[in-house]
């Protein structure tokens, strides 16, 4: 579970995100230049990339610090390892 | 420059793009857990990775290889390899 | 710290990745198609990725359910955090 | 093709990764702290990317570009980004 204040952060850098990625919707349709799609894709990638490490972050310090605890970690980092292995492709 | 019907099909996966997005922002919205809100962003840069290999397909394709035949090909290709570096991070 | 199997898997694996990275030198050197040596470069880099993920499987089983459990996890996490965004890149 | 000076600079580059690739074996053998051999694979991993990246540039501006010049750049812009989709991963 993500904290509230941390939450707010994640859903402004999201509304932007949104944005971003209909602005490259946009782009395409105006028929702008490919390289400029491309930095903007590569922004929006970005961006969703922190968002998934914060998450990934309030998650370990989360769900998996507590599974850990109650000594039911293992099937918590099954988990987290095999979502990393996606994230990271 | 996109083709007409690539453009189309390049829309259409941007406009499924951007229904993914808002969905994150949702789930991020209601607490849904982490894992599974992580997996929608993955997929989410997985797709715009792809809407970019198809713009990448375009632009080679269509302004680079204009530029090549008209011997005004490198500065063409420095501009590709530095949008390349910036895309594969 | 890697168990005794795990470690014996991850040394053989090492050993041909060496192999493999020693393979793209002479590609290079015998100026070989640079398509082909493209894909031996893609593939070493999946096959340190992938060497790479057990490690961090093995450190986070590891020290960080230790960490966790002794109450000091916080900075174990902070720690894992900072790799996994190198490690993203 | 790559060129000659180009190719030396790769060539000293690879000698390096190879050394760097060894290292790696040998953290993993003497047990060395997880988050250390995570950041050397990282390192390495980024280091053949820019290898990567150089060779790429030397194959637009060579084959890639030859090919164009002589109408024939369809299959060497499919094979192109045929390499990239494997290479962005």
């Amino acid at each position: 579970m993500v904290s509230q204040r941390n939450k707010q952060d994640l859903l402004n850098r999201m509304r932007r995100l949104e944005g971003q990625v209909r602005g490259i919707t946009k782009m395409i349709e105006e028929d702008r230049y490919c390289v400029d799609i491309l930095l903007q894709i590569s922004a929006s990638r970005a961006g969703l990339q922190k968002v998934g490490l914060s998450i990934l972050d309030s998650h370990t310090r989360g769900c998996v610090t507590s599974a850990i605890k109650e000594n039911r970690g293992d099937e918590m980092v099954d988990e987290l390892i095999d979502v990393l292995d996606r994230f990271m492709k």
